[in-house]
């Protein structure tokens, strides 16, 4: 491979797809975001536009052609590494001047990266949904939870904020605790806390209810944020430590022996009762880990792009990247 | 109103239709049953069309034309009193010969009555849904949950067959305890319980969640059974259990003062770890109650078809057309 030739490494999820342009040594050139690269939320055609947009703005910054990048690795998040979804991003990376090579990789080991360079730990995410993995020899070696929101995804944003959507239901239904919750999301929804009842039931339920079966499942993810406005309040840090031991009953599957283990995602990368609960559920097993929290799988997208290029990848090039992504961010 | 005017009080659910032919003082002329007349699983036609079989099979049963039926009380699982729905029962039923008036009423409120003529009391149903009422002068006076399967319903049949899901599904993936569950559910889908894996998973895991999630969720209501075939399994039981006592909770909610308690619907019907969780967590509040299972709201219909007559219902009523139904179905 000449000295000219370049990689990118892309994490696309849910919130927002990143990529870093990096020489085959590491050394960040170039960063750009876009929209979201889930082809569940945003759909095929959306993740692979968003993944081009953030490859292009990503050379534009650096002033090189796409044409100077042999490797992409693309870190996606629920995405197949082959497939209709693939074979469209293939054929629009090649539109935009492309000639080199997609490695797919999962979005869960780009957080890893992003938090170490070891072949061996672990990593939780937990954003909108939520994962355990362990990993050796640099790949994914286990696999906990990450089983979506019907079925898993124990501890995500998703089970946060379906949580804070029934326990207002369960308050307005007196059957439940009072809650500061239930103002917070009545509020949020537009809908006026009236005590006028239609069918023995208050108004405001029958228009909650109405209105939360008119979104998609998913959305219910976005109430997460009041659960954790609302830390102070009893029902709602009962919603966030349950959360948090979840997340470590998903990571206890998956544990062997001592390593670090990065923590990232919405719920998980900022200090919270979440994460206190968390650490606190894992108990002595929490000792023999490192824990590091990312914010997203930015920098370690740009270790798989290294890795991909065939260059092992080392803790000195991790703090680089972190360095370079922190100051163009 | 005319000595040979007749009344019809249809009993439409997620599982079947059912239609009680009823002179004004509460004889049972005929009797017919159809397929699902909830209009949600069965859609708006699919549910106005087995309402109109079911009454047609009640009066051919008793040699009678729709013609001589003034009254039909329909009492159908989500079905509004008004809109698409309602105006598409009537056109088929005028397109019938049906020439009277149609008065929509709650299925809750045909279980009720299935148990009971008394005025005041409670109703419990669980189905695929779950909800609690408090009956007041013979109208619902307060209810509790019945908010579907997202947001409430807790120990219906989609609840519990939810929680056999997602209990397969912890175990496959290390997480949960080992459960005869996850072999019945698996057999059950046709899916080998293989222990070769794929990316760090059991590949039935895989299987499973990739055919959990191409159904509509409410369809994991027909894993509930699963859970009763298994009431030995620790896990299986925990599911019975907790779902008991969900529903006595959502029966506080309504709860004030003694009188009788109809229960109903799959769940609740027949003698099972449910109803014993759920009698064992009400505790003393259950001194007070008469509990009475029904096995759905087919005679409630009939009861109800008698007061849109403009006649009193009265126990002997009751028991005239229970006696008359069992009979004939």
């Amino acid at each position: 491979m000449g000295h000219d030739m370049l990689a990118i490494g892309v994490d696309g999820g849910g919130t927002g797809t990143r990529a870093v342009l990096t020489t085959p040594d590491g050394r960040c050139l170039g960063y750009g975001v876009a929209g979201r690269g889930n082809p569940i939320s945003a759909g095929a055609e959306g993740a692979a536009a968003a993944v081009v947009d953030a490859v292009r703005s990503a050379t534009a910054s650096a002033g090189r052609p796409l044409g100077d990048v042999s490797v992409i690795a693309a870190a996606l998040a629920g995405q197949p590494a082959s497939g209709e979804g693939a074979e469209l991003l293939l054929a629009l990376l090649r539109t935009a001047g492309f000639a080199g090579e997609v490695r797919f990789e999962s979005d869960l080991l780009a957080t890893y990266f992003s938090g170490t360079a070891a072949g061996f730990g672990y990593a939780v995410v937990s954003g909108t949904g939520a994962c355990a993995i362990r990993v050796a020899d640099g790949r994914i070696e286990a696999t906990s939870d990450g089983l979506g929101w019907l079925l898993g995804d124990r501890g995500s944003g998703f089970w946060i904020g379906q949580r804070v959507a029934k326990a207002a239901i369960r308050d307005l239904d007196g059957a439940g605790r009072a809650t500061a919750l239930t103002g917070g999301l009545l509020y949020r929804l537009g809908i006026a806390p009236a005590t006028t009842r239609g069918a023995g039931r208050p108004r405001a339920l029958e228009q909650l209810v109405a209105l939360l079966y008119g979104l998609p499942p998913i959305e219910l993810a976005t109430f997460a944020p009041l659960a954790f406005q609302s830390a102070d309040d009893p029902v709602a840090a009962g919603i966030l430590r349950r959360a948090g031991e979840h997340l470590a009953g998903s990571l206890a599957a998956v544990l062997t022996e001592p390593g670090p283990l990065v923590v990232g995602g919405g719920v998980l990368s900022r200090p919270s009762a979440v994460r206190d609960a968390f650490l606190g559920r894992l108990g002595d097993a929490a000792e023999g880990l490192d824990v590091r929290a990312v914010p997203d799988g930015a920098v370690g997208a740009g270790l798989l792009a290294v890795r991909a290029v065939g260059r092992p990848v080392t803790t000195q090039m991790l703090d680089g990247l972190t360095a370079a992504v922190a100051h163009v961010r």
